[in-house]
């Protein structure tokens, strides 16, 4: 049975670029899971299937509809037990909320202050009035304004990534040997960045950039046959 | 069969503060092994077990000598399988490095700019003398001047805190239902600030101080019986 999955994508149909989709994405690799990843975009609300919250990843599965990254990785883990686990016990998927939560305050603040107006570059024309109206709204300035000092910015970036850098310089993935579920959550929001935007962020030497490469092997070089920028 | 701990102590033998003895003394406290702390200073390189690495923490248990935080938990877990576990797995035991790597490179760093002084206030005054030349020739300034703007960095000390707020926030333990390791690496170093240091670096509010607050209840009270300032 296919899982639907609904994948946020630019201008073009196979720019997909949402962090929180490619976890989805490399969760269902992980687990071995069919899947159909159905091209949708922000301004395409009534598109998606009911109960709609209109934002994505949401899945499919049989009769089951199941929002958000989070919850489709628990819902996986749940479903199919016999399929490799994402987590691997309680521990680690507690562990794996400090993993998510240090990527979503850290990492996604860092590299948006980088890419954004790339994001918005990579948007059909539909989209890019409403994301220029919404995130300049947010962020209280131009997108132009709000990437115009990135080159400055980026020493700080990389040196926000020392956790990340310390970590898989001693050991293959964040979650040890293997890579699991905090893999895909770091590695969604590289992909985010490479998959819109030119800017390389990571040093060709970074030991991030090694496990950013061994993420792009896994499943037979999976994520990195997705159209997207560099290595 | 008990234990021997090599502990840092001040110039009052019961006042421990290093942030890594303090990983290890939960750890035994997790494992329920009976544990003999002994007060140790940075100048009595020489009352160390051979082989002397000249550092604490250090363990002594039957005929085996355990340097390092890192590489005692690893033999408190194979060497007592029976005991509540450590880790709980090899991918809980990779993501915990990831949390010991953020410790290391956000806490440790922020809190030291908070609290430098006070370690020097309260050591012997052989460890003084020690202990002033080797922190202002590491930071290439006086021990005054490297905390001078302390009320200054609060603020960016507590934003760099997110990931384990929002963590602690959502779960009561970094490591999810129940604390492991990870929990015991972060929680050394608030323990090291208030051990040693009245100048709170937690709002009373912050979920961070909460889970402070669960920390120092588990094993009835050890945690919080140890000399120290302020909750």
């Amino acid at each position: 049975m296919t899982i639907t999955l609904y994948d946020l994508a630019g201008a073009e149909a196979d720019r997909r670029f949402s962090p929180f989709c490619w976890r989805t994405k490399m969760a269902l690799a992980h687990k071995g899971l069919d899947v159909e990843a159905v091209p949708w975009r922000f301004t395409e609300k009534d598109k998606l299937p009911s109960p709609n919250q209109g934002r994505v990843p949401v899945i499919c599965d049989r009769d089951r509809i199941i929002h958000d990254s989070t919850a489709i990785a628990d819902y996986l883990d749940e479903t199919y037990p016999d399929r490799p686990a994402l987590f691997g016990g309680e521990a680690a998927r507690g562990l794996t909320r400090f993993v998510q939560n240090w990527t979503e305050t850290v990492l996604h603040i860092g590299l948006i202050r980088l890419v954004l107006l790339d994001i918005y570059r990579h948007l059909g024309p539909g989209d890019q009035a409403y994301f220029r109206q919404d995130r300049e709204k947010r962020f209280g300035m131009t997108l132009e304004d709000f990437v115009g000092d990135r080159a400055a910015r980026l020493s700080s970036f990389r040196a926000s990534l020392d956790p990340l850098r310390r970590t898989v310089e001693r050991q293959d993935f964040i979650s040890g040997k293997s890579p699991a579920y905090a893999d895909y959550v770091a590695f969604g929001a590289f992909q985010w960045a490479r998959a819109i935007s030119d800017f390389e962020v990571l040093a060709a030497d970074d030991p991030v950039a090694a496990w950013r490469g061994r993420m792009l092997d896994l499943f037979d070089g999976f994520a990195r046959r997705a159209p997207a920028y560099g290595a």
